[in-house]
């Protein structure tokens, strides 16, 4: 057992109630799950141990598995398991992620765009990996009702869904987000953290830009994400 | 020198870009700039160099700081600088965090909230250190232009502010975030990242809730007062 690598064809989930979700959602992925000797009876570790039962998983005692896994002290649960693939859904709304290269970030945005009813995201490369656990522990379980796709362009991507319109989010976008009129079938495309859309995405659709002060340069790219996720999704969830 | 502690009366600026900013917005209390060999001239740098020598601050150039005070490769100036006392705006709005634990979370909300126009922050104890490198870092320089300040209690903010109305962000709020009419002078005012606000803050004025599906638990700290900004402020900056 190792640290995880992208190349890896396994992953695992750091912590008790990510563990819980995993059985939960995929249970048919799941390898084993690793228990701390530390782990105490609680109603979460009993499920898990119901769901291991029911799914035939084995439960190893092993704490140095954690050392190497975990860097934080208090996960006394890691779930072992085989990376699954997932497909988007072609025509629902998306979230579409051009180049995000934070692992952390990109789970908070999960974890949001699926409280907002949105849990279909696209990746455009180069991207972060959605399998890294630290991605994974960020999105807090929501990982794991996610449908997820990567593409190698943009274009690839648009030829492979269904008609709707493209709202690509820049900086000098042509409309202010809240002057919008919300279609039936969107797709909410942002850029990456630090150097956001190229310019061209101006061409992709309309355009759109969340008003603030001059004072900063930019929102931080998940409050970006969580505003338009929220504006477009108001009253409709 | 050594790492920051909370202790410290200094803190400091790790990146070229925070350090102007922190010379921008408060010469009077640097106390020197360091630089790194490899630091290459650059318009920034040379605004910065401008401002050293307009407020007759020493530039050092030390490589072996660099290895002490920062974790990023890419950081090569570094600003030290001794901890001004901030104050708020009593007549202003206020964004009140109440309890917050994590410094990077602090210092991307400082920044969206400069962003929306509301640039006085108040910490109700026990709370992160808002001077931490980190926190400064993650604001982005923002830090360098707000207001702040810490009081032992939510009572005691209150009783040394104007009167507002005062709306604590809650996963019970009694009004969902859309219907609240924005009234003149008002304070905004949110939880821990992981326990959100005491039921009892429902009698401090009115609860507000961001609707999202029961997929997941709760929003996000950073995400939830990103939209909380954006919708008090839409329209209005």
């Amino acid at each position: 057992m190792r640290k995880y690598k992208k190349e890896d064809e396994l992953s695992y989930s750091l912590g008790t109630e990510l563990t819980l979700e995993l059985l939960l959602q995929h249970p048919q992925d799941v390898i084993r799950v690793y228990v701390h000797s530390k782990q105490k009876d609680n109603p979460i570790y009993n499920r898990i141990k119901v769901l291991c039962d029911k799914y035939q998983k084995e439960i190893v005692q092993n704490d140095k598995i954690f050392n190497i896994l975990s860097d934080k002290d208090n996960c006394y649960i890691i779930g072992l398991f085989k990376k699954y693939v997932s497909e988007i859904d072609r025509n629902a709304n998306h979230l579409v992620l051009v180049n995000p290269s934070n692992m952390g970030n990109l789970g908070t945005i999960i974890r949001t765009s699926l409280g907002f009813g949105i849990n279909n995201l696209v990746l455009i490369r180069p991207a972060v990996d959605i399998y890294d656990p630290k991605c994974i522990r960020a999105s807090m379980g929501a990982f794991f009702e996610l449908n997820f796709e990567y593409f190698d362009s943009f274009e690839q991507y648009l030829s492979s869904v269904s008609k709707r319109e493209i709202f690509p989010f820049m900086l000098d976008g042509a409309k202010q987000l809240e002057e919008i009129e919300i279609p039936e079938r969107y797709s909410l495309v942002f850029g990456n953290e630090a150097t956001g859309l190229p310019s061209d995405f101006h061409r992709y659709g309309q355009s759109v830009f969340i008003k603030h002060l001059h004072t900063i340069d930019s929102l931080n790219l998940t409050n970006a994400v969580s505003i338009g996720l929220y504006q477009f999704t108001l009253r409709r969830i």
